[in-house]
C-alpha cells in the first residue's frame, strides 16, 4: 500500500544512472503481471544509451524531462491473437498491468516513473527495428528523481464507488 | 516485489466474507493508479449481495468461481475525453493500472482475485443500472483462496526484453 500510494509520475531526474541490477528486477516485476489466457503478449525495448534516448525524444512529445532508461513496452500481436476474439483489448490490460508493476517495483528502490502515451508509433518503430507484428504501446521513464512530487487531487471514493448498482453510493 | 510476484489469479474461495474495511483499502489502491492527463476516468460499482453476483454470473461466461465480493470496473468516456485523442486508449490503461494496484493491495491482505474480460457488456449495463456513457471494461473478484495456485509458466526475461533495438538480447 505505501508503494502504491507514494508512487508519483516523476520527469525530472538526477544525473545518476539506474544500475543494471535494479532495471533487472523492474523488468522481472513487469513479467509477472496478469495475463489473459496467460499469452503474455508483452516485448520490453530498453534504451539506456543517451544518443538513443534523444532519438526516442525526437519522436516522442509525451516524452519530456531528462530520463536515464526508457523502455518501450509492445504488443507482439502474434501472441496477443491465441487470447481469441478479446486478444488485442486483453493485451492492452496486461501491457498495463505489467506497467504498473514495473513503476511500483522502481518507487521501492527509489526509481521515479512516469508513463508516456504521446509518440509517433510509425517513427518510433523505424528507429527501434521493430518488426511489424509488434506494436510499441507505452513508453515508460525511469531516473532517481529530484523531487518527489505532491500527489494531484484524487476522486475521492464517494464519487467512483457505486454499491450493488450503478449511482448508489459507497458511503 | 513480494506482492508482485506472490499474486496468483484466483477463482475458488473460501466462504468467509472479504470484511469492508479490507475491500475498501482495496478500492483506495485503485483510485492511486497513474492516470493519463489526471482525468482518473474510473467507476467501480461493487457487488457483494449474493443474489447480484449470481446475476453478473448469468451474463459473464468468464467469472466462474465463488467470489464473495465482485468489482466491474468502467470508463466514463465524458472524464475520459477530457484527455484528448488519446483518451479512449488512456483510458483503459488507466482502469488496467488501477486493477492492478487492486489486485496487489487485496494479496498483501491475504486475499484472493482475478481480472475477468468475458461478459455480456450491453446485459451487464442493464443489469447494473450503469448509464450510456460509462462502459464496464473489466471485472475483478474477490475472495479467500482455498489454495494459492503454482505460478504459470513466465517467458523468461532474455526472450522478453530487447536492449537498445528490437531483436537485440538482454543478457
Amino acid at each position: 500500500m505505501e508503494a502504491i500510494e507514494g508512487r508519483r509520475a516523476v520527469r525530472r531526474f538526477q544525473e545518476r544512472e539506474v544500475p543494471l541490477e535494479d532495471l533487472k528486477k523492474i523488468l522481472e516485476a513487469g513479467i509477472w503481471a496478469p495475463s489473459g489466457s496467460n499469452v503474455q503478449p508483452w516485448e520490453f525495448i530498453v534504451v539506456r544509451e543517451r544518443d538513443n534516448i534523444e532519438r526516442v525524444k525526437l519522436v516522442s512529445p509525451g516524452l519530456f524531462g531528462n530520463p536515464s532508461t526508457v523502455v518501450v513496452l509492445c504488443i507482439n500481436t502474434k501472441l496477443a491473437k491465441r487470447g481469441g476474439k478479446l486478444g488485442e483489448e486483453s493485451a492492452l490490460m496486461d501491457i498495463s498491468m505489467a506497467a504498473q508493476n514495473m513503476m511500483l517495483a522502481a518507487y521501492s528502490m527509489g526509481i521515479g516513473s512516469c508513463p508516456v502515451l504521446s509518440f509517433n508509433k510509425t517513427a518510433l518503430k523505424e528507429l527501434l527495428n521493430i518488426p511489424e507484428h509488434v506494436e510499441p504501446v507505452l513508453i515508460l521513464i525511469f531516473g532517481y528523481p529530484r523531487v518527489w512530487p505532491k500527489p494531484p487531487r484524487r476522486r475521492p471514493l464517494k464519487e467512483v464507488v457505486h454499491v450493488e448498482e450503478y449511482g448508489r453510493p459507497f458511503e
